[in-house]
């Protein structure tokens, strides 16, 4: 089944409605004329606040409650027959990398809005609130502090936070309070487990896994948690031809035969491990490198395979030193937890896409998201929407209308039977 | 055998006066206190136009008649008996890289005239004349032109390259002009066959094969010409969480693949093969890379082989590109002739190094010297003196003082037989 007109929707979501706003906030970060120079809105920017502006407007004409909590997260709400029930949330982000696209965050935002306004037009009446969430600084560009606001709502930010500073040296804090906000009270912005039913979030895939399967959305079953690691082999930095073959310590022979390694470990354990920086010194054609600098990303949906990927890729650098008498150091840089989505929302995610008959899959996610955050206090679910080409962070990125509307029709069905 | 004071030698040249020139020349363009920021006299720059100057006068002091080419080689003569007679040239260049050391290239020349200064001091009485010449840019740092004097000398330079410019725009014509040298006259340069009877290079090794074997000299018996190539693989930069592993088209897999091909082919061939630069696009540690650069070396002192180590890089680089669906450019950048050294000079160095006891090796040269275009005009051989750690173009290069006095020990016992 391809196209939102089979869909068999109860409650229709307003595809045109959808995508102009989509287009609209795509054009808040980027150059008229010039696609090729993507969207840029970094989080605080002040392409950020204008799209901050725009969503909450957006949320306002839906008939939303809008209110902005002390660290930036929009929470536009709309209100339940039991407004003390716990929350059903849904949400993503509105800031992008450097060049990115119209869709990675502000998709799952302006569907959410858009879901949530069919319902509040319907004039349909749910027993749980509804909050549609825009959280700031989700990609972490500026300050280096990823899932910033999703983090504070699950109580994951320390003071400490506030005093990362941007590359012109403005702190964290500094920014926040240039955005009327108030980062002393990051305390108030935590929610308690209590209050919420249930986090889903729509996301374009960022992979191919979808297109390949020609399919328009597919049902998150977990988040792979990635592990950083920066590798650097030390050898000598010889002369190319004045050195023979068995008298080389060539530390970049080393990080080649690592790279192979993370392959070879990532495909044996079912996992991903990729090398996606690599740098030789000093880095001349006609000298054997002495220092070799990669690193190493490594995911997996389950924690205790990706801690093996660990090891054997710690492993497989100790044989590699030990074969080419090289050092190493190994440096972890970043380890967050995978996470599962609940199966109850699997099931009402599941159940949403055959009432509409929209075929699907269940999927992992490779990429990290506000659900990672959200998971700690909440059961989470997530909905992918395909990606052209599994294009993103890139001014290619692209999500076709009608697949936004799918996916944005299975978002619908699935709030209200989580909100009912 | 170690040490100048066992050297059996009728005629000795003087270690202390040797060490000083080498020293003093190496003040002219370090800065004082600072010997971690090395020597650097890039071609025509003042410091090399004050080494130029420095070099003339310790010529004039050592008794030879000082003339300087139309484009900077500057040519020290001990006229013979007859003077007519072919000339036996020796020398090598003054000039260095950036952040270089005291020895590359300042030896041949400063350890050339002690030996004909003690010729000259000794008033011995040789038929052929010899010349001491210290050849314009050898190192080709600023100007992209290595080899350029004794390139002009043998015929080699055409009137594009004194367009070449550096990195402000300036001309090498220019640079020359402002040198008050006479570019336009690059032809009266040249010099024919007949007049050189021979051509003989002292210069540090710049390799380990010496240290290793304990030896202060060795005699060169062929150098490696490099073939140098640029290699570049287009794959897909997707999401490293994102992308399954069977669905990714990583070019950093390639690069690596190939990186350990072209050590497994050098070792095969019995030549040396070196990945000296290394870089991956996008290069972020989350993004599979889409494209992967890096520079091939591959040198070998038979011309057939090393055809053979790039034709079978190039089948490599198929192999890879068909098994990882990759496309591949490759550009060869620099292709070299190797040259072989005379087998007469062979032996006379092989003589010499007998008559002063000492020990000595038979090896291959596989960095490129003003040497490898002589080998066009007049029969060549070379004579190499220890590195130690095999260090070289840095800082750190360095050969022991009694080194660079027996390696001029036996280049004035070769220059007397050769000559006489």
């Amino acid at each position: 089944m391809e196209g939102v007109a089979n869909l068999i929707a109860t409650y229709e979501i307003d595809q045109q409605r959808l995508w102009q706003t989509l287009m609209e906030l795509g054009e808040i970060g980027s150059t008229p004329g010039k696609p090729e120079e993507g969207v840029t809105r970094i989080s605080l920017s002040l392409e950020d606040l204008k799209a901050r502006k725009y969503t909450i407007d957006v949320m306002k004409e839906a008939g939303l409650k809008v209110r902005v909590d002390a660290i930036g997260n929009i929470i536009g709400r709309l209100e339940g027959t039991d407004s003390s029930a716990p929350v059903v949330m849904t949400g993503s982000h509105i800031d992008t990398v450097i060049r990115g696209g119209k869709f990675d965050g502000a998709l799952g935002v302006l569907g959410a809005i858009e879901a949530v306004r069919t319902i509040q037009e319907a004039g349909i009446e749910l027993v749980h609130p509804i909050e549609v969430v825009s959280f700031t600084d989700e990609e972490g560009v500026r300050f280096g502090s990823g899932y910033f606001g999703s983090k504070a709502m699950v109580g994951g930010v320390n003071k400490e936070m506030f005093g990362f500073t941007d590359e012109t040296g403005i702190t964290l804090a500094d920014a926040l309070k240039k955005a009327e906000l108030n980062p002393n009270e990051y305390m108030s912005v935590v929610r308690n487990p209590e209050e919420i039913k249930a986090y889903v979030e729509m996301h374009i895939e960022q992979g191919k896994v979808l297109e390949d399967q020609q399919l328009a959305v597919g049902i998150v079953t977990d988040i792979q948690g990635p592990v950083w690691m920066e590798v650097e082999f030390e050898g000598n930095p010889d002369h190319a031809g004045a050195t023979p073959m068995n008298m080389r310590n060539d530390a970049g022979l080393s990080m080649a035969e690592l790279m192979l390694e993370v392959e070879k470990i990532s495909i044996n354990n079912q996992g991903v491990g990729t090398v996606g920086k690599a740098s030789l010194e000093p880095g001349a054609v006609n000298i054997i490198p002495g220092n070799a600098l990669l690193t190493i990303d490594l995911r997996h949906v389950d924690k205790r395979y990706r801690s093996n990927m660990v090891k054997e890729v710690k492993q497989a650098i100790l044989n590699i030193c030990r074969k080419r008498k090289m050092k190493a150091n190994i440096e972890v840089k970043k380890e967050v937890d995978p996470a599962t989505c609940s199966e109850e929302i699997i099931e009402v995610i599941q159940q949403s896409c055959k009432e509409l008959h929209v075929p699907t899959m269940k999927m992992q996610c490779g990429a990290g998201h506000d659900s990672l955050m959200m998971t700690k206090v909440t059961k989470m679910g997530m909905i992918f929407v395909r990606s052209k080409g599994g294009v993103s962070h890139n001014p290619k990125e692209w999500t076709d209308k009608e697949d936004c509307a799918i996916g944005t029709q299975v978002l619908l069905n699935t709030l209200m039977k989580l909100a009912k």
